[in-house]
């Protein structure tokens, strides 16, 4: 059983927690986007919980979140050849009192498909992610994301 | 009469600078978007200046800027369900001589209105603020906004 | 000859590069967004290489840089009155071994027409800079741009 550090071990400089809570996402949004599964599992903690939407199921640990992704992503665009990007925006970053990170952020996501200079602007989303530190290799990991799509939100 | 701080006392690191007033966006934004209209004037100084358009009289107080906010909105949109999510981008901080913080940057607005997952992407806009640090709460406060939408910067 | 740092000079604090190449970005984009075609090239090394899709050729040196952001611009818009702002998002900055910097983020561009609040959302793409260290003028520049259309990349 891996141990996460009982706190973030980042100091308390909101500057530093920033720039590395938004690299951390540039990085794991690549593999995301990418959609490489697997390594996109691999950001969460072993543990990790994503709910990509209220009325979906949470997808528990790392092989059910490698699975969902490639799921919701034959459920929408089947083979059809497609580049997601996804955007995410206005980032809060709260340090929790057992010393996690609440980070707090808009999404978009622009699909592009093959020679049609327009993307078209995917669903609007508000995050809720729990993150934590990872004594073993330094980085961050996902524990928990909750994602509300705006169009479900009413 | 509150007084402000002479200026802004948040160092001279200017990553602490950046992260800072981004944090600071990102919560004034959730309030914007929440409609808290009260709230959202709340974070402007007590004699602060929101100018939404060049062609727009400017508000001019936290009560005028709660009204102002309102009265777009319902002049907008009615009363018709919509979640509005203000984008910020390519943001620029400068320290001024006289202690406050010039930031400059671009707006999008996602419009998504209920069970359509495709947002209407609103006017792009360039916003210009005065920010200055309240030495009261410790928290930063916008005392200018002048907003010029690109399509009427013709 | 200009002659830039063995290494980029800003300490090794991650946050302080992070907001550093943030702030760069957006004084640059301003530049572009204006069209201010010499001053954009002269944010590009002397010997800078500007690669705007991998299908163009590259342009070499401020010169080429400059005439060929005004070609690209006459020939998507004519004389057509626009607005153009380009969007950065999702940025990566991974310092080189040589002592360059490697940027890494996904664009998006704005454009509007006069009087039409709906700008067209454009092109998606990645982008790869190669950014130095400018030791005379203490600024950043860029030594190298790749960037690659999501429409042009299957």
């Amino acid at each position: 059983m891996t141990s996460y550090a009982p706190e973030v071990r980042l100091g308390a400089d909101p500057a530093v927690l920033y720039a590395r809570v938004q690299q951390f996402y540039a990085g794991q949004v690549a593999l995301l986007d990418d959609l490489r599964a697997e390594e996109f599992a691999a950001t969460f903690t072993a543990d990790g919980v994503f709910v990509p939407s209220p009325h979906a199921p949470a997808l528990r640990g790392r092989t059910a979140i490698a699975a969902g992704l490639r799921a919701a992503h034959a459920r929408k665009f089947g083979a059809e050849p497609v580049r997601r990007r996804h955007w995410f925006n206005m980032l809060r970053v709260d340090p929790d009192p057992d010393g996690t990170l609440r980070a707090h952020y808009y999404t978009l996501v622009a699909v592009t498909h093959p020679w049609h200079a327009t993307p078209v602007i995917g669903p609007s989303a508000v995050v809720e992610d729990v993150l934590v530190h990872d004594e073993a290799t330094g980085t961050l990991l996902t524990r928990e994301r909750r994602v509300t799509p705006d169009h479900l939100s009413f």
